[in-house]
């Protein structure tokens, strides 16, 4: 078992880093609070005797020797940044907890089998630079890094130069160094079902597919009061009649499928000129890969319909396609066992947020445990998850993840 | 007849101060570029020798005496300040062509019966700071000075600090200082009608009532992937609902009646989280204000309603009542005399767009006049009217100034 007080401790002292007032986190990826929580998090790696390394993502690693050198690597982690306006338990938990696992070995100076190793992954929340969990995507293989690199955000810097800027940017290549035997992550569910079943702990079998887009309908700007209502060209209006197609659609395919329009900007954005230019986000999702793709061509001629509609141009950009993965049973099982053995309530399911686990599990075996979200909610400052749900999800961690890496 | 040569590039001038990329105007009212211009301008109304004042709401009037020290001044004017992107001829054509016509009274040594003023009006667009035509509406009486004062841009800057810092805050009270015969405002028509009538010149007749508001929606923040779409309280679906309706409503009621919404921000404004909080402007216009109110009151209608449906909280709050307008029969008439007897082809009709001459019309008797709109377009950096059409549209203004001063 995990030391709960500085686990817990852990946790607070990683929320003051980019605090909003009282409650939440404005901790945005390579932001100046990015670089104060990486800062603290090397600290505490040091402290717990790791050896650090930081890639060319930032991608920032901290590896414990196993008795067999050439045994494959456990990996555990997840990230330290934050939405704009987010909680303090998604991403930080699953980097605490696997601090509070290496520590623990310390502690009680017990030597594993396989070498162990934690993770801070880089812009794992894809708020501020797409696609999301960008930096496990190069690490695995699966995203460019200099696609990644230029990726700008909504003030256009570039990704590289922010990395730069924060004092991050390591030499090592974002790829496998190691032989990895197997991934573990944990996180809050950030969805209601935990909660709403009043269960302890949730075994994480797999995650959805998850496809981002960005759409620019382009009109024509022109005065409120002067321009009859059948000589406009309104580009919002069109975003408009999309995004309640949008509202509608996931009801008319899976029952898990989901859509969902998070940001939009309007040009020139006065009260008296009809809008020239909207852009706005697409996010959609299925346990199924089809399902998403059938979701997309919807909108898709949604946005095409809105657009012969208002007499306004339209242009579609991919900006994620993400896979539906499925974990590995053994490493799944191992999360099952580790609930069983500690006596706490399970419940399985696949994730509705996509993590890093998407794309580690291309690299090894993979698995995920969820801790409960209080009323299911995320990304927002309200996200709640008490102390006590923190610890058993920790515990399920730590002995899972001892248990693959050997005693 | 005016100078033409020295009335186009007196035009060319103006349009140089706050220039967006080779066309267009980037001018909002209080900014560093409208002092520029303001600067410009009380150096051309001190050149052509006239008394100049500016008010309390940074209003520029230059008055040049007529014969009879005891007769009603002509008051002649319009504005200097632009849309954040906005055209060259909005409101400086006006502020312009009045100052061609005292300048061609010097030319031409004529001294009139009565008192001839010019003015550059105080933020008449409205797009920084709510309502539009704000000081003409202190100067008549109809909008309090210290609400005006108070009202802040989108960065929450106070109007009162924006007008102390641009040095234009004047000592001379918001109100008429003198008797007022009459006042003429030129301007262009910013609609599709004289252009599509291959008319030469608008007689304006009144203007129609305008009703703006701000509405917001507050939802609850959550995450786009593990939010089930039935646990969700949607702020940007509650607004698109209620635009779709508004692009609607008015081919509902009466034929001139039209309604946008210009701007719209989302809070977090993140592509992976539900949005929890929307604010959007409503501007609604039609000749008859009881078709105006009756179209707000559909509007407010569908925001419950939408509101209701989406499980979020709503506000409406009214930003603008400016109540339709009909001008006196004696300047209209002026106006339609100058037009005839230059042989121009003249039509009839009410403005869609609100004018300082709204207010100025609680004063004293009121006309406009119209100069063509290319298509229609306004608000826009593509607007266009042709120096031909300015000229004309300027010498109509003279005429009948001409006619109203006495000579
Ligand atoms: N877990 C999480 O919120 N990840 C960000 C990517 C996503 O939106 O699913
Ligand atoms: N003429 C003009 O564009 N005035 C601004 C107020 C309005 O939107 O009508």
């Amino acid at each position: 078992a995990i030391d709960r007080e500085r686990f817990v401790e852990t946790m607070q002292e990683q929320a003051e880093i980019g605090a909003i007032d009282g409650r939440g986190l404005d901790r945005l990826t390579l932001t100046d609070a990015d670089r104060e929580v990486r800062d603290w998090f090397r600290d505490q790696m040091e402290a717990a005797g790791l050896d650090i390394r930081v890639d060319e993502m930032g991608n920032m690693f901290g590896r414990r020797p196993g008795r067999d050198p050439e045994a494959g690597t456990i990996l555990l982690g997840s990230h330290l940044d934050s939405q704009p306006r987010g909680g303090i338990y998604d991403g930080p938990l699953g980097v605490v907890a696997a601090l509070e696992f290496v520590q623990t070995l310390e502690d009680e100076d017990i030597e594993t089998e396989r070498p162990v190793e934690i993770v801070n992954w880089t812009n794992e929340e894809g708020s501020r630079f797409q696609p999301a969990m960008m930096s496990s995507g190069v690490w695995a293989g699966e995203i460019a890094r200099d696609d990644a690199y230029e990726t700008t955000d909504a003030e256009g810097r570039r990704f590289v130069d922010e990395l730069e800027r924060i004092g991050y940017r390591g030499d090592i290549p974002a790829k496998p160094q190691h032989d990895y035997d197997s991934y573990l992550e944990l996180h809050i569910e950030q969805g209601p079902y935990l909660d709403e079943e009043d269960r302890d702990v949730g075994i994480v079998t797999g995650i959805v597919a998850l496809r981002w887009g960005e759409v620019t309908f382009q009109g024509q700007a022109n005065h409120s009061g002067t321009t009859p209502m059948n000589h406009r060209n309104d580009a919002l209006v069109a975003a408009s009649d999309v995004i309640t197609q949008i509202r509608r659609i996931p009801g008319t395919l899976g029952e898990r499928t989901v859509g969902t329009v998070g940001d939009l900007e309007v040009e020139p954005g006065s009260i008296n000129v009809v809008p020239e230019e909207v852009r706005f986000t697409v996010d959609i999702r299925d346990p199924d890969d089809a399902v998403a793709d059938e979701a997309v061509e919807r909108v898709k001629a949604e946005i095409v319909a809105a657009a012969e509609r208002e007499g306004v141009e339209w242009e579609y950009e991919e900006r994620m396609k993400a896979k539906s993965v499925s974990f590995a049973d053994r490493c799944v099982d191992a999360v099952r066992n580790a609930v069983s053995d500690l006596e706490y309530d399970g419940r399985e399911f696949i994730s509705g947020a996509g993590h890093d686990a998407t794309y580690a599990a291309s690299v090894c075996d993979t698995a995920m445990a969820f801790a409960v979200s209080e009323d299911g909610k995320s990304h927002s400052p309200a996200e709640y998850t008490s102390w006590e749900d923190c610890y058993k999800a920790a515990n399920t961690l730590a002995n899972a993840a001892l248990d693959l890496a050997g005693v």
